[in-house]
């Protein structure tokens, strides 16, 4: 059975790294709450298990992406928003979050202000330069009005800065434009008499690089708190990293069978690997079926007892030089996600939900 | 909310293509029976919606990959076997396939000979070239005397001939190899006075270029089925593709929110898109955290309808310069295939099994 192995130590350590860098004790004033992304299974990780590891170290308020997920940890926080509460509908689940003070549903358009009934809590995504999902700055008043008149709880205004990785000013330009609609939806709070909702904008990777964030603003337009999900899970994709944050997930297989083989025999899809000496194959019991990504010819990962992969993996297996009983796929999916030329985010995401997660 | 449409007429289409191929009428002495593989959730596309077609159809066998499967699917066949029963164990469900008499269990080593009660179905795999799971051919009698001393019931003799997308000999001299493994099997089952099992080796590819398939061996020596997953969903990764085989998923995503934006505006995560006029555009909701391989910069990819994807995918959608309420990714995954440089079976069963799937 392949089954992921979740460090607590290490999500412990991330927490204190990213609590370091966001709320350092020499700049008491600026602070802003630590809220974690749990959406989709938890970037892979096991909605479940990081909740609870979320919970353990005081986390308060967690995003996910649909009304289910959001449901599943209603128990863990105090807050609850969910990302895309339209992705995977239901309408039980629907009434039941709706029940639930502490669920919050994020809009990203002024039609989907329409679809909640009155008292619903709302959480106002708008666009600042991203230009991905969110409402237009300037309909921000036609969204303020809709809230008044459908008397929504207007709980918070946000934005996603989609240039934290990139070291060059588009992230601080970005950063700016959010600034003139917090300043717009305090305008239009007086006016509508509506709360001052929380505003944030940015993710892990703008989070930990502007730990000054905001400071020289006064404190009512400043950001309330930071989504952080990569970062938790141990990766920072911005360069340089500077936080020493340490991967979570270790992925691992179990042996399936072995034969002894001869010096120059094919193994695998179309004999892609041969072995250049007599040796032991054993197969293992991951697959890219699982959503592990498929190793094929050309590709040198390793196992982290350094036994490699042999292309072509298969969709339940794959082959290693070795009979151990059991391989660790990773503990850390930098190499996977370089090889198939892409994030971390990706590999991990991929894995199928059926795998069992066990929290060491 | 993404979903998969699986179409019934071209399921219907592949089934008929597929028997034609394997049944020809010119040839009715030389039929095997074609069984369907529905492991990893039906190649991602909902093992119970392939199962009640296949059942429509007249399937009779079915494979899938671990314990829950079998159990999910119990009622629509005779025959299924389980190809990884380790893979996602269970003490409950172990207790409970044990019980069904239409289940069989895949037994890829000595030693998993061991953990089944009396009476238990197996299905012997035996190694024949691939070099992957299975007995070597030279401990067949162990095999053989186990089975026996431990009142086991051998269903099935069986091996993977991992070459039937090769257009070279290597598929021939797998098939020769496994036809000595055959008359060794027969033999054994003399001496040991036990039923002939079914034989089988072939998959789609396989089974697919072979239609004329052991017709000059005596009938004993044939192989009994076929396991066919990849052409029942309509992909044939050898070439050439004679067979006109119909792709049955279609994925689609609908609309999150929609933004009128300015000739050179940026768009998505570091900007990468640029907008060449004015326009409209708009994110639909489903991304890379579904299971969809992320498109990324320097990837062309186009929706049925023709608008291109714009990179980067972000997690949970994409952007598209279009309003329309609802897209269809693909209704073919051989250019998503060809832009990962994989193949049709890794984007499908990537696909998360929350996504629904609705039979049209």
């Amino acid at each position: 059975m392949p089954y992921l192995e979740i460090s607590k130590k290490n999500f412990f350590h991330n927490h204190q790294m990213i609590a370091q860098a966001i709320t350092p004790k020499e700049k008491k004033g600026i602070k802003g709450e630590i809220a974690i992304v749990l959406k989709d299974n938890a970037y892979g990780h096991g909605i479940m298990e990081i909740a609870s590891l979320a919970k353990e170290v005081g986390i308060k308020t967690a995003f996910v992406k649909n009304l289910q997920e959001a449901l599943s940890i209603k128990t863990f926080f105090d807050n609850i928003a969910i990302l895309y509460p339209n992705s995977l509908p239901n309408k039980n689940a629907l009434e039941s979050a709706l029940k639930i003070p502490s669920i919050s549903f994020c809009t990203p358009s002024l039609e989907s202000l329409q679809e909640y009934p009155s008292k619903t809590n709302i959480e106002l995504k708008v666009d600042s330069g991203m230009h991905r999902n969110g409402i237009d700055k300037t309909k921000l008043r036609d969204a303020f009005e809709l809230i008044t008149t459908r008397n929504l709880n207007l709980k918070g205004v946000f934005t996603h800065n989609g240039y934290g990785d990139d070291l060059n000013s588009a992230f601080y330009v970005q950063d700016m434009e959010f600034l003139e609609i917090k300043k717009e939806a305090l305008k239009l709070c007086e006016h509508f008499k509506i709360p001052r909702p929380k505003f944030h904008s940015l993710s892990s990777s703008g989070a930990l690089r502007a730990s000054n964030f905001n400071a020289s603003l006064p404190k009512e337009l400043q950001d309330d708190l930071f989504r952080i999900g990569i970062a938790f899970y141990g990766y920072n994709c911005s360069s340089p990293n500077t936080l020493k944050l340490k991967p979570i997930a270790s992925l691992f297989a179990n042996k399936i069978s072995t034969l002894k083989l001869k010096k120059g025999t094919s193994i695998g899809y179309s004999g892609v690997s041969m072995l250049e000496t007599d040796g032991i194959v054993s197969t293992y019991d991951i697959g890219y079926g699982d959503g592990l990504f498929r190793v094929r010819e050309g590709m040198e990962l390793y196992t982290t007892e350094g036994y490699r992969i042999l292309p072509r993996a298969s969709m339940d297996c794959i082959s290693i030089e070795s009979d151990t009983s059991s391989v660790c796929i990773f503990n850390d999916v930098s190499a996977f996600a370089k090889s198939f030329n892409t994030i971390p985010y990706e590999i991990l995401v991929h894995l199928h939900a059926y795998i069992p997660r066990f929290i060491v």
